[in-house]
C-alpha cells in the first residue's frame, strides 16, 4: 500500500503540499525525516519520537547490515516491531556510507582507489569500519538486505561520487547509477511477488555536478517508474547555489505526480530554499548530531548553549517552541547538563532541534496550503540570516 | 512543613511503613530514592522520574558546589525550580564524596594523609577533583550550601572514616561527626529563622564497625533532635554481616517516631533486609550506575543484557515488570542498542533497573501493611539468591 497524492501547489514557485499513504501510517510532505542510523533516532525512545510528531523516520542499511545484521532484524520481525516504532520508515541503500568511507580512505576524483573501496560495474567492495572485514555490495544484495529490514519505503543501490570528481567520472558513475537502479527494480519486483509484505522502492538521480548529467539521470530514473524518485550526490560539499541549480535542473524531468527527496539536506535555509524548487521529503543528520554539541535552532539563527551568556538565564531554548525541552527546562539547566555531558541534556537538545525542523515544515506545509509561502519564507530567512551574520 | 507517621508495624520484625509528608509532597517508606548527582538522575527527565513513580530523589552537595556551585542554582530559584522537578529532594552534605575522595588518593586508617584530603576539627580540606584546586568544606559550610540548594532534606556534615580503619581512628572521626552535628544544627536553625524555606535537617550517626561505637554515636544524634536520623559510614566495604550487625546495634537508639535513613545502601537483598531492621529510606548510585553496563534486576536475580543468549530474545527484560522499556522493548533490541552505546539503551536500562525498586519497595509496603512482609522476603530471597548461585 502506498500512495501520493498532492494537496496544493504554491503560486510563483515549485512549492507543494501533499501526503504520502503506507501501510504504517500517512505522511504529509514537504516533510523532514529525522535520521536513526542503527535502529534509534540517537536519544530518542518511540514515545519521544511520537510526542514530537515525527511522521516517519529513517534508518541506515549500511550500518544495520554490518551490525547486527539484516538476518537478526528480520527474525525479529522487521525494523517496525524490533524498535516498536509503528509509523512509517525508510531505509537508505547503503551506497552512500560505502562511498564515503571510501572517501575517507582515499577514494579520489579519477576513481583511483588507494585502499578500501572498489567498484565494478556488479558492485562494490568496501571495508567494514567495524572489524576491516572486506564486503560486497551489489544492487541485488542492498535491495535484499533493505527487504529484510522491511521498512516503508526503501532506495536504489547508487554510486555517490565525490563533489570534486571529473566530469567523465560522474558520467561513469551515473552510468552505473542506471544500471544498477534496473536490477534494483527488478530484484525487489521478484521479492515482492514472493512475499505480503507492502514495501515501495525509490530511484535516485546521479549526474554530479553538472546540468546535462543531472537532466539525462533524471529522464532515465524517471523513467524507470520508481515509487518516487530521490536526487543523490548533493550536500557533500559543492556549496549552496550549485546545489540549487543541480535541484533546478533535475527536478523539472521527474513526474510531478510522485514524491521527490532530496537525500541528506536539511538546516531550515535549506527547508525553504529547496521546498521552493519543488522538494517533498529531507532527511539530515546534522539536527541529531548538532544537538550532542549543544548547538540549538531557534527563530532567530543557530546559537551554541556552552556560550557564557545562558549560564544563569531561566529562558527556554526558544520562547516559541512547544517542546517538552522548552516546556519545562531553562538554558541555564540545559547548559549545565551539556557541560556535564549529562545524557539528559544529549536527550532534551535532540528533542528540541527535531522539533523545530518539523515543526517549521509544518508551518512551511499550512504557508503553501494557504498560498502564503513566499512570504513565509522571506520573513523566516530574513530573521534567521539577520542572526547569523 | 515535615511530618512522619507510622502506618504499620510488622508483627516479628523492626519493619514499618510511614508517611514523610513535606512542602513537596509525601514519600511513603520505606522508600528507595534514585540518586541524581548532577542535578539529574542520570538519563532520566523529570517526566521519566514521575513516570516510575520516585517520590523522592537526592543530588549531590560536593559536586553541585564545585559545578556550578551552590549560589548559580539559588539564583535559579533552588534544585527544584532548576531541574523542573516538583517532588520532594533530599541534598547529602558533601561529607562522604570529600573522603572517599581523599580514599583513592592515600586517605589510610591511621589518618595520615598522603595527599590531597586534611581533616582537623573546624573542617576538612580537599582538593576538586575537577581542577586540583584546594578547598575547605566545614559543618557551617556544608549547611549553608544545602540550603542554598534548597532540597526539603538536608544532611549534616561527617566524616565517614574508611572501612579498614584502626577503633581508635573511628571513634575520634564519631567524636568529629558529633561536634559538627551540632555546629549543623545550630546553623541551620539560624539560616532557616531568616528565611520562609521549607527545609529539615537530618543527623548521621557514625562509629565505624563497632557495636559500642554506634551505640553511643546513636545515643548522641537522637539526643540533638534531629527532623529524622541516618546511618552513615556502611556499604563501603565491611560486608553485609557487619552491616546488618550495625545496623541492628544503631536502630534501637534512635527516635522510633523519626524516619531512619541508611546511606547509599540499595540491592534488592539490601532493601528486605535493612526493612527487616527498622530502615525507612535507602539511596543508592549502583542500580543507575549499572544500567549503564548493560545489567538488570529481575525477580530471578541480576543479569546482564550483553549476554549471547539474548541476541533474540523477543521477551522483556522482566515479564512481570511494568515500566515503559519492559512494556514496549525486547531484550533483542536492548541489547543492540548497549552493544552500539547507544543513549536510548542507558536510558531505557536506567528506567528498568529504577522501576524495579520502586516497584519492590511498593510491594514490601503492601506486604507490611497486610502484616506479610516476612513471607514476601522469605520467597523474594530464595527465587532472587537461587538464581544467583
Amino acid at each position: 500500500m502506498f500512495s501520493f497524492k498532492i494537496i496544493s501547489n504554491q503560486k510563483n514557485s515549485k512549492a507543494r503540499t501533499g501526503i504520502i499513504k503506507t501501510k504504517h501510517g500517512e505522511i504529509h510532505t514537504p516533510i523532514f525525516m529525522p535520521v536513526g542510523t542503527k535502529a534509534t533516532v540517537k536519544t530518542l525512545s518511540a514515545q519521544d519520537l511520537y510526542d514530537i510528531n515525527a511522521e516517519i523516520i529513517l534508518a541506515n542499511t549500511y550500518h544495520l547490515y554490518l551490525r547486527p545484521g539484516e538476518d537478526l532484524v528480520k527474525k525479529m520481525g522487521g525494523l517496525h516491531k524490533w524498535m516498536n516504532f509503528s509509523r512509517p520508515m525508510l531505509t537508505d541503500s547503503g551506497g552512500y556510507q560505502v562511498f564515503s568511507l571510501g572517501q575517507d580512505k582515499g577514494y579520489t576524483k579519477d576513481a583511483t582507489f588507494k585502499t578500501s573501496v572498489k567498484i565494478n560495474d556488479n558492485g562494490v567492495y568496501f571495508k567494514s569500519h567495524l572489524d576491516g572485514k572486506t564486503h560486497f555490495l551489489t544492487p541485488e544484495k542492498a535491495t535484499k538486505i533493505q527487504f529484510d529490514l522491511g521498512a516503508d519505503i526503501i532506495m536504489a543501490f547508487d554510486e555517490c561520487a565525490p563533489a570534486e570528481s571529473s566530469k567523465s567520472y560522474f558520467k561513469s558513475a551515473m552510468e552505473r547509477t542506471h544500471k544498477w537502479a534496473e536490477i534494483c527494480k527488478k530484484t525487489h519486483e521478484k521479492l515482492l511477488k514472493k512475499s505480503k509484505q507492502s514495501q515501495v522502492l525509490f530511484g535516485i538521480v546521479q549526474g554530479g555536478t553538472h546540468k546535462d548529467l543531472r537532466k539525462q539521470s533524471a529522464e532515465f530514473i524517471n523513467g524507470l517508474d520508481f515509487a518516487g524518485n530521490a536526487i543523490g550526490g548533493l550536500a557533500i560539499g559543492e556549496g549552496k547555489e550549485k546545489m540549487h541549480e543541480m535541484i533546478e535542473a533535475t527536478v523539472p524531468y521527474l513526474n510531478k505526480n510522485k514524491p521527490i527527496y532530496l537525500m541528506g539536506v536539511g538546516t531550515p535555509e535549506d527547508l525553504f530554499e529547496c521546498v521552493d524548487r519543488g522538494i517533498d521529503m529531507f532527511d539530515c543528520v546534522h539536527p541529531t548530531r548538532m544537538s550532542r554539541h549543544g548547538a540549538f535552532f531557534t527563530e532567530h539563527g543557530r546559537k551554541n548553549i556552552k556560550n557564557n551568556s545562558f549560564k544563569s538565564d531561566k529562558t527556554p531554548l526558544d520562547k516559541n517552541c512547544s517542546c517538552y525541552t522548552c516546556k519545562n527546562y531553562s538554558k541555564s539547566y540545559l547548559r549545565h547538563l551539556i557541560f556535564e555531558s549529562e545524557i539528559l541534556g544529549l536527550r532534551l537538545m535532540t528533542i528540541h532541534n527535531l522539533s523545530f525542523l518539523i515543526n517549521l515544515m509544518a508551518e512551511i506545509r499550512n504557508s503553501i496550503n494557504s498560498g502564503k509561502f513566499l512570504t513565509l519564507k522571506k520573513n523566516f530567512l530574513r530573521k534567521y540570516q539577520q542572526a547569523l551574520s
